[in-house]
């Protein structure tokens, strides 16, 4: 099966491009960027003798003659352009930006205004444990952000613990990676280097994505408190959510409810000490730990930013999507040490 | 005026060397850790050409007959028997351990049995925001944990606002130097670099100190939720605090309470952005922000951990002690870049 | 093919469970380490899920009724006592230590009495590019050292062009995995990060491993000058080699060296840029540059020292040995970014 | 004596800004960058309540009418234009840039043309261990590189032993800072972290520097082969040198060599064991430490490149420049941990 990557130049696109070039089925007959003119292995260095491919400047109709499924590795509105193009020419589309994770108005106030309405709600949100079989069974995947990946794995199976009339608040930690391969005083060494902060506390647009599924997969109304942080490192994220649990549930086995609820999804791993940003870089796992304190509930989770927070966690949807295995070209060896 | 340092071979006993070497007014008359029988510049080879002291194996008598004030950088238990003879010898101390900052109980629950309970209760805590008359007429300072210090600081001022009875939760990041000098798995380089983790959550034994100061100075009982993590960078500290605020104080500006509360204290900086750890890092300075989300309130706060967490805060608690001003001798000038 | 892995604790150890869980022809059948009594998962977290074995004490015999083939990723000297007896059970051996890499009376002089004299003869350096043969056809790999394996690599395609009579200058520059997983003072995160030094200079044993081999493979007696740093990076190796051209090869293309040199070998990659560590992490790859002043000669070379200096290069010479292909099985995608 | 800071943007303005806030002679009256119209706790909020002056549009005139002598740390080119107006208006400077570093020839070879010829010969190198005394009756101080203050003050004193007719090697090894504040691929978190690579062998704009002091200080003609590196670190230069010793000096105690060069030199440490950026990140020290083998030398000098490399070492300039001991406010104490 024949797929191409658009949006190739950044960070996402070239985990894709790690991704398939050994993956057993998938095919890459297409690459394009928004200049093209150039080989991909002068793009990434990194490819050097690994792949042979020249990379075009973006072009939908150029997709549909070399592939049946296309991965957007785009900023948003740019995105919804191609995917409208695509759909239309028949290009199934795997979508990392944000243009089809929300419903229309919440889009329009957070991002901005959406010109590919019709499509919108035919997209499926391609967070697997969720949605595995709308996903098998549609054309268009909105790849779910990278916060919102770990902070939803991770907070959805003790929704109906929580007190949600209480502010639930989650202190999420990115690797340096998730601001991008553009240049920026944020990603500047001397910058981050020995550093850390937050930043947008309270505003960050991964907040409102993260509320609206919680909402759609457990009809619960909650308000998240979403403070990002930058962490000195380069790939890999850490979500500590804290939550207030109901007065009649604080005897519950929260060990247990994680394990019941994923005994069947090989890409989750419960763990029983505190987990590490190390032990997921490289791989599709998302690892997760509880603690309780009386009626304070401490849930964390660990993600490789890149992978089960975009590029790996595409490359699920679309085997999904095309009759695969899920697990098929999914990494599960970490980059340890 | 002649001071000791007991304890030398960690990192808060090079700090208090480092900041001693240049003081108006202290002088370096006594450098000792367990062992003696080395000069300080091959203890710390970054010290060369700056200062000629052999280290003494540690000995009250030594130190009373070399310093008026001495500060002790030692393990919990190992301090207390110094500080029962230092005292008794007439020296001054300042006590960089946990042994006098808890009440008995409290102390006895979570670290061991107390060897000096008459001291105890004589020991000022040495935060200088909060006890500066009390610290002016002491012979004992207990000088506050590293955590405690920058989440003290940073939750206090809004004690009153908050709603009690809901969770606060402390997601605290510390720097590696946090967890000393000494050889463990934790402080080895492929364990920590590139990597983040949360470590004892809920069971730190600052969570307490943190409790019973509030209980101390704002007379109200709180639960502290305290989750600390490590941070791949080797000083500073990030503490980022939630709670919930009282259904009548959401209209308050936080902004003014801090500004309000801090308005005399020079080593308290109020930011409008979110703080950073580098404009901390090398100072004794505690940089604080808040931000609002309806009845949820985030605090961050940032500090460096060996100075405002441990050495510089000790030497304004000695300066306050011996009748200088606060500031005589304390660093202001960050380490950034 | 059954195969065995002994020394399972350490970073190439598990390295080599990471390489071979995924490996289509050999199969994980014993791991062990020099105290047994654990499950590989707890031993190394981040193998979770991922392979369930448990960890023996090593025994040679227990090996023997396992495998037919053994890892050793052994301290020297321990590693030729196991040797012996695995090779008279039959069972092939890669011997990741010093041990049978030298003649033996350097070994005796840099390392310690040997204990395996009548095997050490029969050991093949284990560097593909210049022994290909040799390794299909023996039972004892001696599988090279970090340092060697990125220096012969490099200067080997230039000996004949170089005048030996002047000092050749190795500066080597060392991730800090390459210190190895246990304790110790060079280790600590306070120590190495934000820090770089030399250590060992002109002393380190790597030396006369690198210049034996050049003798065995150009015939030509070479005096190595060889300094090794430490960086702040977990994994990786840079080595930059500066020599002095004969007067009569000033002229020669020393691209074209290097390309006529390994215009066969698929994990040599000649860069027209200087080489940097990142796109050889994680992969089994050693890239080279060279550059040219005058008569002083600049080469610089970049691989993984964890797999291509030890555990992927094992896996390439078990390969071999064992009649297949040498790139089965072995990792080129890098961890960038 | 009031003091005037030009090219405040940047990491060398910050530092001199940093040191001169505590600098007991020199007051900083005027602070200027290309814009102007911020105040300088805005441009770095690290000074936060340390100094409040609005930042100036660069101007020769308004220079004058504040300060008697002005510290340019500004791009080349840009700087020898505000040098010449401020030599005419009777303003001292110390220009941290390398307009006037090199003779007319070599500089319009590496750089651009000259726009102020006249002023060029006037200007003293400020290296202040091999100048001191014309540094003292000068006007306009041309501050040395960082990679030439770490090379010259290693390998001057040993010129006289060295065979020069053999290529002298130069790895230089540089934290990030060095590169500057401004945006680059170079910098970007993701390109250098884990990471280390060469860039411009043997093309580097230092080379020539270093090449003509040392026939001017030694009056010897040398070919240097200089090759820098980028270190994941901030601040701080380690700077590796690979000699051949002549035939009849192998015999030469060279610490003892090195220990009578500086033995007045307040600013060099002789180190027995090899040195490492940490012990003199923050200070103006540079470390020097030497090996030889055989007839090969191996000198290892370690500065921090924004202090002794840039800033510091400006400020030991002026405070000779203006009659001061060159020690005034010149830190001492390393960033250690």
């Amino acid at each position: 099966m024949n797929v191409a990557i658009i949006g190739a130049s950044g960070y996402t696109g070239l985990e894709l491009i790690k991704l398939l070039i050994n993956h057993p089925t998938f095919k890459i007959k297409y690459i394009a960027n928004s200049t093209g003119e150039i080989n991909v292995q002068d793009l990434h260095p990194c490819l050097k003798d690994l792949i042979n491919i020249e990379v075009s400047k973006a072009n939908a109709k150029d997709v549909s003659s070399h592939a049946q499924l296309a991965f957007l590795a785009l900023p948003h509105k740019t995105s919804m352009l191609f995917t409208k193009d695509l759909l239309r020419l028949g290009v199934k589309v795997v979508d990392l930006s944000a243009d089809y994770r929300l419903d229309l108005n919440t889009y329009e106030q957070f991002y901005c205004k959406h010109e590919d309405k019709n499509n919108i709600d035919k997209a499926i949100y391609g967070l697997p444990e969720y949605f595995k079989e709308d996903i098998k069974n549609t054309n268009l995947i909105a790849n779910p952000g990278c916060y919102p990946s770990a902070s939803l794995l991770a907070l959805l199976p003790f929704i109906d613990y929580i007190n949600t009339n209480i502010p639930i608040f989650i202190d999420a930690k990115s690797g340096v990676s998730g601001a991008g391969k553009n240049l920026s005083n944020i990603t500047h060494y001397g910058h981050i280097n020995e550093n850390c902060f937050s930043y947008n506390p309270f505003q960050h647009r991964h907040m409102p994505e993260i509320q609206e599924k919680i909402k759609v997969i457990k009809n619960t109304d909650v308000l998240i408190n979403f403070v990002p942080h930058l962490l000195p490192i380069t790939r890999g994220m850490l979500v500590s959510i804290y939550a207030t649990l109901k007065n009649d549930k604080v005897d519950i086995d929260f060990n247990k409810v994680l394990e019941k609820t994923y005994e069947n999804n090989e890409f989750i791993r419960i763990r029983k000490n505190p987990v590490d940003i190390k032990s997921t870089s490289g791989t599709n796992y998302c690892d997760i730990f509880v603690a309780q304190n009386n009626n304070a509930l401490f849930i964390s989770s660990s993600i490789d930013n890149l992978l089960r927070g975009a590029s790996s966690q595409a490359l699920v949807n679309a085997n999904l999507m095309c009759g695969f295995e899920e697990n098929v070209g999914i990494p599960k060896i970490a980059y340890v040490p």
